[in-house]
């Protein structure tokens, strides 16, 4: 199983669109839509934050209450979250102005949004929007490239990626899009991520997979440890691939599981190298972990400090913070059977055995640290789990690009 | 009850020192030493972090199997955690020769040490600093403020404080030092704090009055959300000022617990100010909240989150960070009835009313935000409890001091 070329258009019956409605952006496309030929079992995961913009609670309840959905329209610019009653309507419209236009239900159009908190969107705009869209979808894959332009905000690079297997005889694909770059954390990243599929599946079933799948991916990267007001994560099944649908947790659904964690790793882990102001992909990667629960609690804690994640941007060696960063985890672990190794294209070094500095040296160690991804071992030698998280180094462009994000 | 100049040579019966042992800073006292004429009724909280440095493992062991202590010598540059036997047998020697310089039990003396994890110290260079450090001893003023600058790390200010207050005729003092500014979370501080006093109280109620005291005062801040492995809040109290022995908590208990949290608050706020980096001071205080631990963990949230502490430096009244930090608390309230207002002594401003934006004068916010200490005032209404969190903005250079902090 392979990443293929490909995002949100590459499934049978999926096109997509993208549009410039000036909601807060100037002279770029700020608006997208995918679009679903057929009814698509629909299924979704959201941010766990009390505060809930209005498109998630829309979400939600679409998720919660239909089988089916047909699109999804997006906008970036502005979050629509702490909109208040105003907020739930000017969503609401969104919905029916592309439903309109696309000839179906407001309730068969999930709608997300990502940007500045706490600001109004105008109507009238999102309408254009939602009008010009729905006349300029296409099944193209620059279509699905354009989408997921569409809706970046202080992304640097477009996020897709795609897979295409095989179930009985019979071709599938999963292809997704994300955006995502601050206010990312566990449960889940700031992050909005359409992922359409032809695979023929239970809407029981898709849920189900979607919900575990986001715990390995979504779940295990963080950029600033802020969790936001946004997060969305849904995924339309068209079924048209035809294979025999998906009812129970066998072979067909593992193997579907498996093809979905790939592209949503790899958006996962896109993200994660894009966090705002990154110059750095970090991987920390824990074995021999006492529980799957340990790991990755123990991963998420290392990629989320603050103190690994300066020293990874000035390339030192500095091995302790990891340990500090292990030791506040909440987990038991006895600190003096830990091994540490740091790896890159550049070479592996072992930086800590038994807890204890190995006496490295440091100039290799820098050469290792001055790559583009680093991945941090972490061995506990405490049992078999493993897991791995996502993260980047905090720089000085992370500061600039927060101080000064909403003007 | 106010404060008054001083700090941990003000109460009778303590003296301090300081002295250059060359640790790993050159040029520049690196230890100090804080001696009480009679055994001291000691106390102490300690970091919460699974890997814990080799005095705070010291510390712990006498704070629980002794009543009494005499002495606190303590080293700024090397961290001694990390360090496995070799460091634990350093910290005794450490202890052990203070203990021969003053006469003392090396039991009688606690540890700690701050700076950087993993790395050994030099025996000889320790034991020729505790003799220094044993015939520099003075009760000035002025010794307790070299002891204090000598456990600065990337501290840029010298945190002393103390207080005098009357029990049943007895005047009281209680005066203290601390040193913190990276990888500094509640659960403690990265710090090091010694209080001396001249109470009269037994053992049992000083552990008691530090506990409690710690959850108002060096657990409500917070400048990268690094716990470290070397937290340490020791109190010496030499019974000198003669007060009935405090015995339970009654009236002259509350009045000590007063006086203690008076100088804790100050030395907590003054760290959460010099975090690393940091131009600004920044107060959260959560009122009307249903419970007081959720009035306090909303508020640890708000100054933890780094998009809040990024807009804060920007000087950017992005209040919608400040909701979604709240949303992610984990508490439970509904974010469409909370009021946000900031202040400052350039006035006052409220920016969101009722979970919406006020249409606030962006003029007079950005005033308000460029003084040198923030306060933010989230009024939850859902009930009566209030807590008041300190954090700093995050800025460039904390990014320049934690990117190269360890050559």
């Amino acid at each position: 199983m392979e990443l293929v070329k490909g995002g949100v258009t590459l499934a049978q019956g999926f096109s997509a669109a993208a549009a410039a409605a000036n909601i807060k952006y100037e002279g770029r496309n700020d608006m997208a839509l995918i679009y679903s030929e057929v009814p698509a079992v629909v299924a979704g995961v959201f941010t766990t934050n009390k505060v809930k913009a209005a498109p998630v609670k829309w979400d939600q309840y679409i998720v919660k209450t239909r089988e089916h959905a047909r699109a999804v329209v997006l906008n970036s610019g502005i979050a629509n979250a702490c909109t208040g009653r105003e907020g739930d309507s000017v969503n609401e419209a969104m919905a029916k102005a592309v439903g309109d236009a696309l000839g179906i239900e407001k309730e068969e159009v999930l709608t997300a949004s990502t940007g500045v908190i706490g600001m109004q969107m105008n109507v009238e705009k999102l309408m254009h929007g939602g009008e010009l869209l729905a006349s300029a979808l296409s099944d193209s894959p620059e279509a699905g490239t354009l989408a997921a332009e569409a809706i970046m905000t202080t992304d640097t690079v477009c996020k897709e990626f795609a897979v295409e297997f095989s179930l009985q005889g019979k071709k599938v694909v999963i292809g997704g899009m994300s955006k995502g770059s601050g206010m990312i954390h566990p449960n889940m990243a700031t992050m909005l991520c359409v992922i359409t599929t032809d695979l023929n599946i239970s809407k029981e079933l898709l849920q189900e997979m979607v919900k575990e799948d986001v715990e390995d991916s979504f779940n295990m990267i963080s950029v600033d440890r802020d969790t936001s007001t946004n997060d969305t994560m849904v995924v339309l099944a068209s079924g048209l691939a035809k294979n025999p649908q998906i009812t129970k947790k066998d072979k067909d659904y593992e193997t579907a599981k498996q093809a979905l964690a790939l592209v949503t790793r790899s958006l996962a882990r896109k993200m994660a190298g894009d966090g705002e102001g990154a110059t750095k992909l970090l991987e920390a990667r824990v074995v021999n972990a006492a529980s799957k629960k340990a790991a990755k609690s123990l991963a998420k804690s290392v990629i989320a400090s603050p103190l690994v994640k300066t020293a990874l941007y000035g390339r030192d060696a500095n091995w302790g913070r990891v340990f500090c960063a292990l030791g506040y985890a909440g987990e038991e672990f006895d600190p003096e059977r830990v091994d540490f190794t740091i790896e890159s294209s550049a070479g592996s070094l072992c930086l800590a055995r038994q807890g204890l500095d190995t006496g490295f040296d440091e100039e290799k160690a820098e050469e290792i640290l001055s790559e583009k991804e680093i991945r941090y071992i972490i061995d506990m030698k405490q049992g078999e789990a493993e897991a791995v998280a996502w993260g980047c180094d905090l720089t000085y462009d992370y500061v600039k690009i927060n101080g000064d994000y909403r003007s």
